[in-house]
Protein backbone atom coordinates (compact mmCIF):
# COMPACT_ATOMS: atom_id res chain seq x y z
CA UNK A 1 0.00 0.00 0.00
CA UNK A 2 1.36 3.06 -1.04
CA UNK A 3 1.35 5.78 2.03
CA UNK A 4 0.87 9.90 1.36
CA UNK A 5 2.35 11.52 4.46
CA UNK A 6 1.61 15.43 5.18
CA UNK A 7 3.51 17.44 6.74
CA UNK A 8 3.24 21.06 7.51
CA UNK A 9 5.07 24.39 8.48
CA UNK A 10 6.05 23.97 12.21
CA UNK A 11 7.96 20.90 11.74
CA UNK A 12 9.71 22.30 8.40
CA UNK A 13 10.49 25.73 10.92
CA UNK A 14 12.14 23.08 13.29
CA UNK A 15 15.39 21.46 12.09
CA UNK A 16 15.78 19.03 14.78
CA UNK A 17 12.31 17.95 14.50
CA UNK A 18 12.64 17.91 10.81
CA UNK A 19 15.87 15.71 11.15
CA UNK A 20 13.93 13.21 13.10
CA UNK A 21 11.56 13.16 10.68
CA UNK A 22 13.27 12.95 7.82
CA UNK A 23 14.53 9.65 9.63
CA UNK A 24 11.12 8.28 10.39
CA UNK A 25 10.29 8.94 7.10
CA UNK A 26 13.13 7.24 5.29
CA UNK A 27 12.62 4.24 7.37
CA UNK A 28 9.31 3.94 6.34
CA UNK A 29 8.78 0.58 4.37
CA UNK A 30 7.09 0.46 0.85
CA UNK A 31 6.51 2.96 -1.56
CA UNK A 32 5.68 6.34 -0.74
CA UNK A 33 5.14 10.25 -1.18
CA UNK A 34 5.58 13.09 0.73
CA UNK A 35 3.93 16.28 0.76
CA UNK A 36 4.59 19.76 2.67
CA UNK A 37 3.51 23.37 2.93
CA UNK A 38 5.55 25.69 4.88
CA UNK A 39 4.16 29.14 5.35
CA UNK A 40 5.77 30.56 8.06
CA UNK A 41 9.26 31.43 5.89
CA UNK A 42 6.97 33.10 3.16
CA UNK A 43 5.39 35.65 5.80
CA UNK A 44 9.33 36.70 6.69
CA UNK A 45 10.06 37.00 2.86
CA UNK A 46 7.04 38.29 1.84
CA UNK A 47 7.50 41.19 4.49
CA UNK A 48 11.73 41.59 3.62
CA UNK A 49 10.50 42.51 0.25
CA UNK A 50 8.02 45.40 1.10
CA UNK A 51 4.99 43.08 0.81
CA UNK A 52 2.44 42.40 3.71
CA UNK A 53 1.08 38.56 3.69
CA UNK A 54 -2.84 38.60 3.35
CA UNK A 55 -4.58 35.97 3.81
CA UNK A 56 -8.32 35.77 3.80
CA UNK A 57 -10.43 32.68 5.11
CA UNK A 58 -7.22 30.95 5.73
CA UNK A 59 -6.04 31.14 2.05
CA UNK A 60 -3.34 33.61 0.98
CA UNK A 61 -3.85 35.80 -1.59
CA UNK A 62 -1.40 35.27 -4.13
CA UNK A 63 -0.68 38.36 -6.54
CA UNK A 64 2.59 38.37 -8.77
CA UNK A 65 5.07 39.05 -5.96
CA UNK A 66 3.38 36.95 -3.65
CA UNK A 67 4.01 33.80 -6.06
CA UNK A 68 7.43 34.56 -6.66
CA UNK A 69 7.90 34.33 -3.27
CA UNK A 70 5.91 31.06 -2.31
CA UNK A 71 7.04 29.25 -5.00
CA UNK A 72 10.77 30.37 -3.56
CA UNK A 73 9.99 28.89 -0.39
CA UNK A 74 7.72 25.88 -0.94
CA UNK A 75 9.09 24.95 -4.18
CA UNK A 76 12.90 25.99 -3.76
CA UNK A 77 14.19 26.33 -0.31
CA UNK A 78 11.95 23.88 1.50
CA UNK A 79 11.67 20.75 -1.41
CA UNK A 80 15.11 20.70 -1.81
CA UNK A 81 16.48 21.30 2.20
CA UNK A 82 14.28 18.14 2.88
CA UNK A 83 14.98 16.35 -0.32
CA UNK A 84 18.51 16.96 -0.01
CA UNK A 85 17.73 15.47 4.49
CA UNK A 86 16.22 12.49 2.56
CA UNK A 87 18.84 11.63 0.57
CA UNK A 88 21.20 11.88 3.78
CA UNK A 89 18.70 9.17 5.08
CA UNK A 90 19.58 6.70 2.07
CA UNK A 91 15.81 7.56 0.75
CA UNK A 92 15.92 8.60 -2.90
CA UNK A 93 13.69 11.53 -2.68
CA UNK A 94 12.56 13.51 -5.92
CA UNK A 95 11.42 17.09 -5.08
CA UNK A 96 8.59 18.15 -7.75
CA UNK A 97 6.24 21.13 -8.40
CA UNK A 98 2.59 20.28 -9.96
CA UNK A 99 4.72 21.53 -13.20
CA UNK A 100 7.38 18.81 -13.02
CA UNK A 101 6.37 16.21 -15.81
CA UNK A 102 2.82 17.83 -15.74
CA UNK A 103 1.69 15.79 -12.90
CA UNK A 104 -0.48 18.14 -11.40
CA UNK A 105 -2.53 20.79 -13.42
CA UNK A 106 -4.48 23.07 -11.31
CA UNK A 107 -7.53 25.44 -11.99
CA UNK A 108 -6.89 29.01 -11.29
CA UNK A 109 -9.49 29.57 -8.54
CA UNK A 110 -11.98 32.53 -9.86
CA UNK A 111 -13.32 35.90 -7.60
CA UNK A 112 -15.47 33.85 -5.24
CA UNK A 113 -17.95 35.25 -3.19
CA UNK A 114 -17.05 34.69 0.98
CA UNK A 115 -18.71 32.26 3.09
CA UNK A 116 -20.56 35.45 4.61
CA UNK A 117 -21.81 36.79 1.34
CA UNK A 118 -20.07 39.94 1.84
CA UNK A 119 -17.82 40.06 -0.49
CA UNK A 120 -15.92 38.65 -3.46
CA UNK A 121 -12.57 37.56 -3.59
CA UNK A 122 -9.91 37.33 -6.28
CA UNK A 123 -7.02 35.05 -4.71
CA UNK A 124 -4.90 35.75 -7.89
CA UNK A 125 -2.58 32.79 -8.39
CA UNK A 126 -4.18 30.31 -6.47
CA UNK A 127 -5.47 26.80 -7.51
CA UNK A 128 -7.78 24.19 -6.78
CA UNK A 129 -7.17 20.88 -7.70
CA UNK A 130 -9.04 17.43 -7.64
CA UNK A 131 -7.92 14.04 -7.79
CA UNK A 132 -8.93 13.93 -11.49
CA UNK A 133 -5.63 16.93 -11.78
CA UNK A 134 -3.22 14.21 -10.87
CA UNK A 135 -1.08 12.52 -13.46
CA UNK A 136 -0.71 9.22 -11.39
CA UNK A 137 1.67 7.88 -14.74
CA UNK A 138 4.20 10.16 -13.94
CA UNK A 139 3.94 9.44 -9.96
CA UNK A 140 3.70 5.39 -10.74
CA UNK A 141 6.89 5.35 -12.78
CA UNK A 142 8.70 7.53 -10.22
CA UNK A 143 7.64 5.01 -7.56
CA UNK A 144 8.20 2.07 -9.64
CA UNK A 145 11.75 2.87 -10.19
CA UNK A 146 12.41 3.24 -6.29
CA UNK A 147 12.30 7.15 -6.83
CA UNK A 148 10.37 8.56 -3.64
CA UNK A 149 8.29 11.87 -5.08
CA UNK A 150 8.22 14.87 -2.67
CA UNK A 151 5.76 17.33 -3.32
CA UNK A 152 5.73 21.28 -2.63
CA UNK A 153 2.17 22.49 -3.29
CA UNK A 154 3.05 24.56 -5.81
CA UNK A 155 1.33 23.54 -9.14
CA UNK A 156 0.73 24.94 -12.94
CA UNK A 157 -2.05 25.41 -14.68
CA UNK A 158 -0.38 23.59 -18.27
CA UNK A 159 -1.12 27.40 -20.01
CA UNK A 160 2.69 28.70 -18.67
CA UNK A 161 1.35 29.93 -14.78
CA UNK A 162 2.74 28.43 -11.41
CA UNK A 163 -0.49 28.55 -8.91
CA UNK A 164 -0.30 28.39 -5.07
CA UNK A 165 -2.67 25.47 -4.14
CA UNK A 166 -3.69 23.94 -0.32
CA UNK A 167 -0.70 21.31 0.39
CA UNK A 168 -3.35 19.22 2.77
CA UNK A 169 -6.14 19.18 -0.53
CA UNK A 170 -2.77 18.54 -2.92
CA UNK A 171 -1.70 15.13 -0.56
CA UNK A 172 -5.68 14.12 -0.12
CA UNK A 173 -5.74 14.80 -4.07
CA UNK A 174 -3.04 12.42 -4.89
CA UNK A 175 -3.57 9.81 -2.08
CA UNK A 176 -7.10 9.71 -4.24
CA UNK A 177 -5.74 9.53 -7.36
CA UNK A 178 -3.49 6.64 -6.27
CA UNK A 179 -5.65 4.82 -3.84
CA UNK A 180 -3.03 5.35 -1.31
CA UNK A 181 -3.33 5.61 2.27
CA UNK A 182 -2.93 9.65 3.55
CA UNK A 183 -1.45 10.22 6.85
CA UNK A 184 -1.67 13.81 7.41
CA UNK A 185 0.88 14.89 10.46
CA UNK A 186 0.65 17.50 12.77
CA UNK A 187 2.30 18.56 16.33
CA UNK A 188 -0.36 16.55 18.32
CA UNK A 189 -0.75 13.18 19.10
CA UNK A 190 -4.38 12.79 16.77
CA UNK A 191 -8.18 14.47 16.80
CA UNK A 192 -8.59 15.45 20.91
CA UNK A 193 -12.07 15.09 22.31
CA UNK A 194 -10.26 17.71 24.85
CA UNK A 195 -7.99 20.39 23.60
CA UNK A 196 -6.49 20.66 27.21
CA UNK A 197 -5.89 16.78 27.53
CA UNK A 198 -3.27 16.05 24.77
CA UNK A 199 -3.85 12.40 25.73
CA UNK A 200 -7.58 12.74 25.13
CA UNK A 201 -7.19 11.42 21.29
CA UNK A 202 -10.42 10.17 19.84
CA UNK A 203 -9.20 6.23 18.09
CA UNK A 204 -11.56 6.63 15.12
CA UNK A 205 -13.88 8.87 13.64
CA UNK A 206 -16.82 7.74 11.43
CA UNK A 207 -17.92 10.16 8.69
CA UNK A 208 -21.19 10.04 10.52
CA UNK A 209 -19.75 11.14 13.37
CA UNK A 210 -18.63 14.43 12.27
CA UNK A 211 -21.62 16.72 12.28
CA UNK A 212 -21.92 16.04 16.12
CA UNK A 213 -18.46 16.77 16.48
CA UNK A 214 -18.65 20.52 14.94
CA UNK A 215 -22.02 20.84 16.37
CA UNK A 216 -20.21 20.13 19.96
CA UNK A 217 -17.40 22.29 19.36
CA UNK A 218 -15.28 19.17 20.00
CA UNK A 219 -13.25 19.79 16.28
CA UNK A 220 -11.64 22.86 16.60
CA UNK A 221 -11.12 25.66 13.70
CA UNK A 222 -7.99 24.32 12.86
CA UNK A 223 -9.18 20.56 12.74
CA UNK A 224 -12.28 21.11 10.52
CA UNK A 225 -10.41 21.54 7.17
CA UNK A 226 -8.18 18.59 7.74
CA UNK A 227 -11.15 16.45 8.13
CA UNK A 228 -12.84 17.27 5.50
CA UNK A 229 -9.80 17.05 3.77
CA UNK A 230 -9.14 13.76 4.84
CA UNK A 231 -12.59 12.30 3.97
CA UNK A 232 -13.07 13.80 0.60
CA UNK A 233 -9.45 11.95 -0.12
CA UNK A 234 -11.32 8.65 1.17
CA UNK A 235 -14.84 8.76 -0.36
CA UNK A 236 -12.22 9.81 -3.87
CA UNK A 237 -10.46 6.13 -3.59
CA UNK A 238 -7.94 6.71 -0.88
CA UNK A 239 -7.50 2.95 0.75
CA UNK A 240 -7.23 4.72 4.61
CA UNK A 241 -6.36 8.08 6.38
CA UNK A 242 -4.71 8.93 9.73
CA UNK A 243 -4.31 12.14 11.49
CA UNK A 244 -1.09 11.63 13.53
CA UNK A 245 1.86 13.21 15.26
CA UNK A 246 4.79 13.74 12.83
CA UNK A 247 6.63 12.10 15.66
CA UNK A 248 5.09 8.75 15.63
CA UNK A 249 5.15 8.56 12.15
CA UNK A 250 6.77 4.98 12.41
CA UNK A 251 4.63 3.99 15.80
CA UNK A 252 0.74 3.20 15.69
CA UNK A 253 -1.95 5.47 17.10
CA UNK A 254 -3.25 9.02 16.02
CA UNK A 255 -7.10 9.48 14.74
CA UNK A 256 -8.04 7.05 12.42
CA UNK A 257 -11.21 8.15 10.00
CA UNK A 258 -13.09 5.60 7.95
CA UNK A 259 -16.19 6.58 5.45
CA UNK B 1 22.18 13.08 -30.21
CA UNK B 2 21.05 14.20 -26.72
CA UNK B 3 21.49 18.08 -26.28
CA UNK B 4 22.57 20.11 -23.07
CA UNK B 5 21.88 23.59 -23.41
CA UNK B 6 22.75 26.06 -21.04
CA UNK B 7 21.04 29.84 -20.24
CA UNK B 8 21.86 32.49 -18.38
CA UNK B 9 20.27 34.97 -16.03
CA UNK B 10 20.13 37.79 -18.68
CA UNK B 11 17.38 35.60 -20.39
CA UNK B 12 15.79 34.51 -17.20
CA UNK B 13 15.25 38.15 -16.23
CA UNK B 14 13.61 38.86 -20.07
CA UNK B 15 10.21 37.75 -20.24
CA UNK B 16 9.65 38.01 -23.80
CA UNK B 17 13.24 36.73 -24.81
CA UNK B 18 12.52 33.93 -22.30
CA UNK B 19 9.30 32.85 -23.56
CA UNK B 20 10.82 33.03 -27.43
CA UNK B 21 13.45 31.00 -26.32
CA UNK B 22 11.16 28.18 -24.51
CA UNK B 23 8.93 28.17 -27.95
CA UNK B 24 12.50 27.69 -29.76
CA UNK B 25 13.91 24.82 -26.93
CA UNK B 26 10.61 23.03 -27.20
CA UNK B 27 10.92 23.01 -30.90
CA UNK B 28 13.91 21.31 -30.81
CA UNK B 29 14.13 17.70 -31.67
CA UNK B 30 15.34 15.28 -29.99
CA UNK B 31 16.29 14.47 -26.51
CA UNK B 32 17.50 17.39 -24.57
CA UNK B 33 18.46 18.76 -21.09
CA UNK B 34 18.41 22.34 -20.09
CA UNK B 35 20.43 24.15 -17.53
CA UNK B 36 19.83 26.89 -16.25
CA UNK B 37 21.26 30.30 -14.30
CA UNK B 38 19.97 33.17 -12.53
CA UNK B 39 21.75 35.88 -10.37
CA UNK B 40 20.17 39.30 -10.50
CA UNK B 41 17.03 37.99 -8.89
CA UNK B 42 19.38 36.10 -6.14
CA UNK B 43 21.38 39.33 -5.35
CA UNK B 44 18.02 41.60 -4.70
CA UNK B 45 16.56 39.22 -3.05
CA UNK B 46 19.75 38.97 -0.51
CA UNK B 47 19.64 42.53 -0.13
CA UNK B 48 15.94 42.52 0.66
CA UNK B 49 16.80 40.20 3.45
CA UNK B 50 19.70 42.55 4.57
CA UNK B 51 22.70 41.03 3.72
CA UNK B 52 25.42 42.03 1.08
CA UNK B 53 25.93 40.01 -1.95
CA UNK B 54 29.77 38.88 -1.80
CA UNK B 55 31.39 37.84 -5.15
CA UNK B 56 35.31 36.87 -5.44
CA UNK B 57 36.44 36.08 -8.48
CA UNK B 58 33.35 35.84 -9.75
CA UNK B 59 31.99 33.08 -7.31
CA UNK B 60 29.24 34.09 -4.53
CA UNK B 61 30.94 33.85 -1.28
CA UNK B 62 27.44 31.83 0.08
CA UNK B 63 26.92 31.66 3.84
CA UNK B 64 23.54 29.47 5.27
CA UNK B 65 21.39 32.53 4.41
CA UNK B 66 22.73 32.93 1.37
CA UNK B 67 22.74 29.10 0.08
CA UNK B 68 18.44 29.97 1.22
CA UNK B 69 18.14 32.55 -1.05
CA UNK B 70 20.16 31.10 -4.51
CA UNK B 71 17.93 27.77 -3.55
CA UNK B 72 14.57 29.95 -3.52
CA UNK B 73 15.38 31.73 -6.53
CA UNK B 74 17.26 29.13 -8.79
CA UNK B 75 15.37 25.87 -7.52
CA UNK B 76 12.73 27.88 -7.01
CA UNK B 77 11.38 30.20 -9.09
CA UNK B 78 13.59 30.11 -12.03
CA UNK B 79 13.35 26.55 -12.22
CA UNK B 80 9.82 25.96 -12.02
CA UNK B 81 8.91 29.22 -14.19
CA UNK B 82 11.21 27.86 -16.52
CA UNK B 83 9.33 24.31 -16.42
CA UNK B 84 5.42 25.67 -16.67
CA UNK B 85 6.20 27.79 -19.26
CA UNK B 86 8.43 24.89 -21.18
CA UNK B 87 4.75 22.63 -20.26
CA UNK B 88 2.92 25.46 -22.68
CA UNK B 89 4.89 24.62 -25.07
CA UNK B 90 4.25 21.02 -24.87
CA UNK B 91 7.58 20.20 -23.91
CA UNK B 92 7.53 17.51 -21.11
CA UNK B 93 9.78 19.54 -18.64
CA UNK B 94 10.83 17.75 -15.12
CA UNK B 95 12.95 20.64 -12.97
CA UNK B 96 15.52 19.42 -10.84
CA UNK B 97 18.15 20.21 -8.72
CA UNK B 98 21.01 17.28 -8.07
CA UNK B 99 19.38 16.15 -4.76
CA UNK B 100 16.47 14.91 -6.78
CA UNK B 101 17.20 11.51 -7.00
CA UNK B 102 20.94 12.00 -6.03
CA UNK B 103 21.44 12.53 -9.61
CA UNK B 104 24.07 15.46 -9.09
CA UNK B 105 26.38 14.80 -6.19
CA UNK B 106 29.21 18.13 -5.54
CA UNK B 107 31.85 18.23 -3.23
CA UNK B 108 31.73 21.28 -0.89
CA UNK B 109 34.88 23.33 -1.96
CA UNK B 110 37.77 23.71 0.83
CA UNK B 111 38.86 27.36 1.68
CA UNK B 112 41.12 28.08 -1.47
CA UNK B 113 43.80 30.51 -1.78
CA UNK B 114 42.89 33.18 -4.48
CA UNK B 115 44.30 33.69 -7.53
CA UNK B 116 46.78 36.08 -6.55
CA UNK B 117 48.08 34.52 -3.68
CA UNK B 118 46.83 36.92 -1.18
CA UNK B 119 44.25 35.38 0.81
CA UNK B 120 42.35 31.69 1.98
CA UNK B 121 38.54 32.06 1.33
CA UNK B 122 35.85 30.20 2.66
CA UNK B 123 33.18 30.50 0.25
CA UNK B 124 30.94 28.47 2.63
CA UNK B 125 28.17 26.24 0.82
CA UNK B 126 29.53 26.20 -2.37
CA UNK B 127 30.02 23.12 -4.45
CA UNK B 128 32.45 21.74 -7.05
CA UNK B 129 31.42 19.35 -9.78
CA UNK B 130 32.95 16.77 -12.40
CA UNK B 131 31.57 14.52 -14.49
CA UNK B 132 31.74 11.53 -12.26
CA UNK B 133 29.42 13.65 -9.96
CA UNK B 134 26.74 13.38 -12.41
CA UNK B 135 24.34 10.03 -11.82
CA UNK B 136 23.27 9.42 -15.60
CA UNK B 137 20.93 6.75 -14.96
CA UNK B 138 18.39 9.03 -13.11
CA UNK B 139 18.46 11.24 -16.26
CA UNK B 140 18.60 8.93 -19.45
CA UNK B 141 15.74 7.32 -17.34
CA UNK B 142 14.12 10.66 -17.59
CA UNK B 143 15.27 11.42 -21.27
CA UNK B 144 13.94 7.57 -22.36
CA UNK B 145 10.81 7.85 -21.13
CA UNK B 146 9.87 11.31 -22.56
CA UNK B 147 10.67 13.91 -20.12
CA UNK B 148 13.23 16.97 -20.57
CA UNK B 149 15.14 17.45 -17.33
CA UNK B 150 15.85 21.48 -16.28
CA UNK B 151 18.28 21.72 -13.92
CA UNK B 152 19.34 24.89 -11.77
CA UNK B 153 22.75 25.04 -10.21
CA UNK B 154 21.64 24.33 -6.77
CA UNK B 155 23.08 20.43 -5.91
CA UNK B 156 23.62 18.58 -2.61
CA UNK B 157 26.71 16.88 -0.86
CA UNK B 158 24.89 13.87 0.25
CA UNK B 159 25.19 14.34 3.59
CA UNK B 160 22.17 16.72 3.83
CA UNK B 161 23.67 19.68 2.56
CA UNK B 162 22.85 22.07 -0.22
CA UNK B 163 25.35 23.41 -2.09
CA UNK B 164 25.64 26.14 -5.13
CA UNK B 165 27.47 25.58 -7.63
CA UNK B 166 28.23 26.91 -11.35
CA UNK B 167 25.79 26.49 -14.10
CA UNK B 168 28.02 26.57 -16.69
CA UNK B 169 30.37 24.10 -15.07
CA UNK B 170 27.20 21.84 -14.12
CA UNK B 171 26.21 21.88 -18.22
CA UNK B 172 29.51 21.08 -19.32
CA UNK B 173 29.61 18.47 -16.83
CA UNK B 174 26.19 16.42 -17.73
CA UNK B 175 26.78 17.11 -21.35
CA UNK B 176 29.94 14.74 -20.96
CA UNK B 177 28.65 12.15 -18.70
CA UNK B 178 25.70 11.61 -21.07
CA UNK B 179 28.28 12.14 -24.22
CA UNK B 180 26.04 15.02 -25.23
CA UNK B 181 26.32 17.98 -27.76
CA UNK B 182 26.89 21.54 -25.24
CA UNK B 183 24.94 24.22 -26.42
CA UNK B 184 25.62 27.65 -24.01
CA UNK B 185 23.31 30.13 -24.90
CA UNK B 186 23.95 34.31 -24.25
CA UNK B 187 23.15 37.21 -25.44
CA UNK B 188 25.96 37.44 -28.45
CA UNK B 189 26.03 35.57 -31.71
CA UNK B 190 29.27 33.72 -30.57
CA UNK B 191 33.11 34.51 -29.87
CA UNK B 192 33.62 38.04 -31.31
CA UNK B 193 37.36 38.53 -32.98
CA UNK B 194 36.11 42.01 -32.20
CA UNK B 195 34.23 43.10 -29.55
CA UNK B 196 32.98 46.38 -30.72
CA UNK B 197 31.80 44.40 -34.41
CA UNK B 198 28.67 42.25 -33.41
CA UNK B 199 29.31 40.28 -36.82
CA UNK B 200 32.96 39.38 -36.14
CA UNK B 201 32.15 36.05 -34.77
CA UNK B 202 34.42 33.43 -35.15
CA UNK B 203 32.77 30.40 -36.63
CA UNK B 204 35.10 27.79 -34.73
CA UNK B 205 37.71 27.54 -32.48
CA UNK B 206 40.33 25.04 -31.82
CA UNK B 207 41.78 24.20 -28.43
CA UNK B 208 44.95 25.04 -29.95
CA UNK B 209 44.02 28.62 -30.49
CA UNK B 210 43.32 29.50 -27.01
CA UNK B 211 46.69 30.31 -26.09
CA UNK B 212 46.65 33.05 -29.16
CA UNK B 213 42.82 34.41 -28.38
CA UNK B 214 44.24 35.13 -24.57
CA UNK B 215 47.07 36.71 -25.67
CA UNK B 216 46.02 38.93 -27.63
CA UNK B 217 42.99 40.11 -25.30
CA UNK B 218 40.62 38.71 -28.29
CA UNK B 219 38.45 36.50 -25.34
CA UNK B 220 37.39 38.79 -23.10
CA UNK B 221 37.21 38.21 -19.23
CA UNK B 222 33.77 36.90 -19.17
CA UNK B 223 34.13 35.09 -22.32
CA UNK B 224 37.29 32.79 -20.87
CA UNK B 225 35.47 30.80 -18.36
CA UNK B 226 32.82 29.86 -20.56
CA UNK B 227 35.66 28.49 -23.31
CA UNK B 228 37.10 26.62 -20.50
CA UNK B 229 33.92 24.79 -19.68
CA UNK B 230 33.36 23.75 -23.10
CA UNK B 231 36.92 22.59 -24.01
CA UNK B 232 36.59 20.24 -20.64
CA UNK B 233 33.20 19.05 -21.75
CA UNK B 234 35.26 18.01 -25.10
CA UNK B 235 37.94 16.82 -22.88
CA UNK B 236 35.70 14.64 -20.61
CA UNK B 237 33.25 13.27 -23.38
CA UNK B 238 31.22 15.83 -24.52
CA UNK B 239 30.36 15.07 -28.34
CA UNK B 240 30.35 18.27 -29.15
CA UNK B 241 30.06 22.52 -28.08
CA UNK B 242 28.77 25.40 -29.40
CA UNK B 243 28.98 28.78 -28.15
CA UNK B 244 25.80 31.06 -29.19
CA UNK B 245 22.79 33.51 -28.49
CA UNK B 246 20.10 32.34 -26.91
CA UNK B 247 17.70 33.61 -30.22
CA UNK B 248 19.10 31.65 -32.46
CA UNK B 249 19.29 28.33 -30.80
CA UNK B 250 17.49 26.46 -33.87
CA UNK B 251 19.31 28.22 -36.49
CA UNK B 252 23.17 27.24 -37.69
CA UNK B 253 25.59 29.85 -36.81
CA UNK B 254 27.89 30.65 -32.91
CA UNK B 255 30.76 29.66 -32.45
CA UNK B 256 31.91 25.97 -32.64
CA UNK B 257 34.71 24.76 -30.52
CA UNK B 258 36.60 22.09 -31.48
CA UNK B 259 39.82 19.87 -29.73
Amino acid sequence: MIKVVKIGGRILDDEARLAAFCRDFAALPGEKVLVHGGSVLANRVQEALGAEPRKIEGRRVTDEAALQVVTMVYAGWYNKHLTALLQKESCNAVGLAGCDGACITARRRPPMTLSDGSTVVDYGFVGDVTPASVDVGFIRGLLGAGYTPVFSAINHDGAGNLLNTNADTVASCIAAALGASLVICFEKDGVLSDPADPGSVIPLIRESDCAALKASGTVSEGMLPKLDTAFAALRSGAAGAVIKNAGALCSAGGTELCL
